[in-house]
């Protein structure tokens, strides 16, 4: 109602990170034409990972959707920087990995954590397409990654 | 040969099943210019997921094939709410997640499925480029889940 | 400086395959405008694959890293292929699965085996955004999985 995108994340009592560095071998993002393909996105705060651990043991889904917001914020600076102007950020497509004990199946409540957050802050350019895939295990022992098609609108 | 799209799908004693309804926190598809995609799709019939478990125990490949095409009817679904017109749908990239077993790796014959009930259907336009994976597990415990990149002829 | 890249290729002792066969039930890759999606590709030589089984055991990060590169240069191929001219190749974004055993944490540094790659031998058109993942398996057994969205610069 009015509210831009950066009064919700304060609403929300969030703060966009700074976007990540690149990496030695990739790049946090990559555009072509309208489109912008983000890399995975941890739950790091501060550089550091928040947890490590699969979801069914030792992580609860809730636990898992809070992981996955926090990935989700860095999604967000991530586009915010690659648009250049987060008012105008829109998320097109949304994977969603969660680090999986093969007898855990709430993968897509995992996922609700991003994208609920994602929602919450850019409303409607925030609804998007997705997939959410249980995998044995991520980089650095993240119990989540987050990967987005993005584009300015 | 001259046969339509929804024709094709006669022959196969199939019926497309109507467009999923957007989940709360994530919609079916999404439009970016002339690329559609769409979220994960399941091997739901009305509402209900076939199978639950896994590829290599207690799933055969076949098992997972016949999966793999009802999750590919599903796409079809999708793809024709999302174009406007099931005759005029191509589709362009397929991934195919299998949760797997660690020793199954058969994913390739499992995607199969999937693939060829698309090219039977939408013949020429129906053939893709394609990824198939092995995953620990995925949402609600389905077997395969398969999303893609489509577009309009 | 200068070098073209086939001779990057050449310097770096490597020869592109020829591009894979289109399989039965789907192509090597796809274009929508602008946009090549390729198929997964494997660390196959000569039709053959070069390894199975998992990063974590049997196989080491250096070896996975290893594979990720033959895999990468089988892209190259494809891409090569897609485009026309491997000068004018440009990656936009990867996607490397790992065969993983669940306490395996270093996919991403198996995935710069083929990011590297793609760096070496496209110069600055090489570097991506990109995901890295641990999956429980991968079709034939293969141990990494890589694909990707190119396009012509």
């Amino acid at each position: 109602m009015g509210l831009t995108c950066a009064e919700r994340l304060a609403e929300l009592g969030l703060v966009l990170p700074p976007p990540p560095a690149p990496a030695a071998a990739y790049q946090p993002w990559d555009t072509l034409g309208d489109t912008v393909y983000t890399a995975g996105q941890l739950p790091i705060v501060d550089g550091a990972l928040l947890r490590t651990g699969r979801l069914g043991d030792p992580l609860t889904t809730a636990e898992g959707a809070e992981l996955a917001a926090t990935a989700a914020l860095n999604l967000l600076a991530v586009g915010a920087a690659a648009i250049g102007d987060l008012e105008r950020l829109r998320v097109v497509k949304l994977t969603v990995f969660v680090a999986s004990t093969p007898d855990f199946t709430e993968q897509h409540l995992v996922a609700n954590g991003a994208s609920e957050l994602l929602a919450a802050v850019l409303g409607g350019h925030g609804v998007h397409a997705r997939s959410a895939v249980g995998v044995s295990a991520l980089p650095l022992g993240s119990p989540v990654e987050v990967e987005a098609v993005l584009t300015r609108h």
